[in-house]
């Protein structure tokens, strides 16, 4: 499978972010960022357990923070030095999930 | 299920944390905490699964963090206004996953 790692231009980014309106932009680690509350501890767990698949299979994973039932998850990819095409990959994914 | 959410007083904390050497004490929360590394992620959310379960059974739940092969643990209890024996106990059983 062919990877790309590298990271996004700042005009990639700009297109990126336009396609992932529920995200929110971190400078100071070139990452993106979505928070989520959902009904219970089960529900977010249920999530986490979701996604966790996804980033498996994926081989890109998020750096994520639980408590009860709100999820912070933050993306970027270490290997890039910042965002990525996995990241969009992986935020998208994350959005179908959730229905967004 | 009769359950104890008072805050432990410092005698009890001090107790408690006797058993519980690989927790460190957050003093700013009332809290314990504990780092554990992994080989990999499907191992750390592996052990994030089991933990859930058993958080999700005593209706007790943790405050965690997960970057690849890292989780961070922090309990402390909301409703007692710091560290309770529901800690203590969700400690315990976390220890006997890991082994400790």
């Amino acid at each position: 499978m062919t990877r790309t790692i590298e990271q996004l231009s700042e005009a990639e980014r700009a297109d990126a972010l336009d396609t992932l309106p529920d995200w929110d932009y971190d400078e100071a680690r070139d990452a993106i960022t979505r928070s989520i509350v959902f009904t219970d501890f089960a529900e977010a767990f249920g999530f986490m357990t979701q996604v966790a698949l996804l980033a498996e299979r994926a081989d890109h994973h998020p750096e994520w923070t639980n408590v009860w039932n709100r999820v912070e998850i933050l993306l970027t990819t270490h290997d890039a030095g910042g965002l990525s095409a996995l990241d969009v990959e992986l935020a998208t994914a994350i959005d179908s999930i959730l229905g967004g």
